[in-house]
């Protein structure tokens, strides 16, 4: 099968929100009057992103739900994306099942597959995604004031922990394995949370590397320091809870896990109301688990309300 | 050096166009009033689209130019990009001679890089381009009437004869294969034509995979076929006037030859001063090679005007 077959066999859809889809030299996309795009883009390569064996159609899956975690840590409803696509092969049965994760998670979001590029190499999955928010409302990483709260969204370090049972570091009871696993290989990204939280958030992103390094973004970004209480992390993990799991482990997986595509936002501790009804409109659990202070820096206080030393570094794709 | 390390120290740069560039969770973009957004995506990867010892300088410019010369196909103006990069290993001095085509390009054609992902893998480069049309003008490959004529823009074959020289299928004098390797290594995408052609040309496409091939696109999305002049698409290889070239060697270069990013496009006869004034504009040389033809198929006429058979395939990613 070629390109253009391969394509037009299980690529090529008919256009709902795009002005013009696959097909022709570029797609055409207008965001309505008053909204801006917000585009996001991320590749995933095998060996690094993936294991080689991973089921396609999960794959599929995960692929586009890392990029829908990005739009909705800035608000922004899915409209669309590309797809680019490196293959050793063309495996039908494969690009199906990959295709049919990466279609159902699109249409369960609405976020239309508008065009993007085939060729042979290795295994290599680059999505571009784009969503509208309204002009001025995006949930940015430059504005987290002193004194608001710091929240995340669900459950962190599942996906960490899975990673470790699969790479024999650690034995799980099947149950969990299956579970976390389920969140390493097919996270849900919290759109719908995402858009409740336009106008409330006064800073938001979505956790890929780690809590401590990516909230360090924010931080960053915004100015201000930071001061998180592990108390309130751990239960976040939720295996802990039922496994006599190394509280070291406890916090390697909830604090520099990895691949968590949950939210971390933070909002004046005014509006703890306005984030619950968030919350609960979107049918998405969140925690607070510290505050944003004027003093630089990160700190981490332990099971006594000690000050422990930050010593987690985030997941960096060149130096981990 | 990390990977924010690698993204802050080559790409990025002050935000000019975007409402929001490189360091967010999404980059944030709005077309003008009455645009559409054009967007295209393209994946490179070594070995197949380029030699592993290639200039990375002039890497980093075809990389952005092959996704240009798609939004010049569309008549779209350029606006914005985003890159993610896959990489074996952060090499600075590397990824700074990219970075360096790849922005030169950028920069001449105001094109700003609005966001992206590195990654450590098999190196494999995937741009995506925005550029921006006013809402209905965009060049689409559906337009093309029976009666049009159909032109390409500059010369074809250059790229492929460079690519045969440097596989070692055939001896080039060096001034020859310096000229016809710059054409495969530094192709200049047809932007200004493309604009130009805005309401003159029914239909238009890039030619990337060669012209027979990407002709096909039109004829089979406009519904109609095409009878094509090699007496007038020979002449296109420039080389071939000064070199004692096979006719069969001309024919496959100008005809399949594949990487030329020139533009094909048709124009109703009625508008051949038009043609040529936008030719003219936009310093872009344009060549009348053949008509649209109602009945569908694609003919050739050879050099004492009989009919050839078209054996020229299509270059396909996966079964060239």
């Amino acid at each position: 099968m070629g390109e253009f077959d391969l394509i037009r066999t299980f690529f090529t859809r008919p256009v709902r929100r795009a002005a013009l889809g696959v097909g022709d030299d570029c797609a055409l996309l207008a965001p309505a009057p008053g909204m801006q795009l917000a585009i996001s883009s991320d590749m995933l390569v095998e060996g690094r992103h993936f294991f080689a064996d991973v089921d396609p159609r999960l794959l599929g899956h995960k692929a586009l739900a890392v990029n829908l975690s990005d739009l909705a840590a800035c608000g922004a409803r899915p409209l669309a994306f590309t797809l680019a696509l490196s293959l050793p092969r063309a495996d039908t049965a494969w690009v199906g099942a990959f295709a049919q994760g990466l279609l159902a998670l699109a249409d369960a979001h609405q976020c239309e597959l508008i065009g993007g590029d085939t060729t042979q190499g290795p295994l290599n999955i680059c999505i571009t995604v784009f969503g509208e928010v309204p002009a001025g409302q995006a949930l940015l990483r430059s504005g987290a004031q002193a004194g608001d709260d710091i929240y995340v969204s669900g459950s962190l370090g599942d996906a960490r922990l899975a990673l470790e049972a699969l790479q024999g570091r650690l034995q799980l009871p099947a149950d969990v394995l299956a579970a976390t696993r389920q969140r390493l290989e097919a996270p849900s990204p919290r759109v719908a949370l995402g858009l409740a939280l336009r106008g409330i958030a006064s800073s938001a992103l979505d956790l890929s590397d780690g809590l401590l390094g990516d909230l360090g973004h924010i931080l960053t970004q915004s100015g201000v320091g930071a001061c998180i209480d592990t108390r309130l992390t751990s239960p976040l993990l939720a295996a802990a809870a039922r496994l006599p799991l190394d509280q070291a482990l406890v916090r390697k997986c909830t604090l520099a896990g990895g691949d968590d595509y949950e939210l971390c936002f933070t909002a004046a501790p005014a509006l703890r109301a306005q984030v619950a009804a968030a919350a609960q409109a979107s049918a998405t659990p969140v925690t607070r688990i510290g505050s944003v202070q004027a003093q630089s820096g990160l700190r981490l206080l332990g099971a006594d309300g000690e000050e422990l030393l930050a010593r987690f570094a985030s997941f960096d794709h060149f130096s981990a």
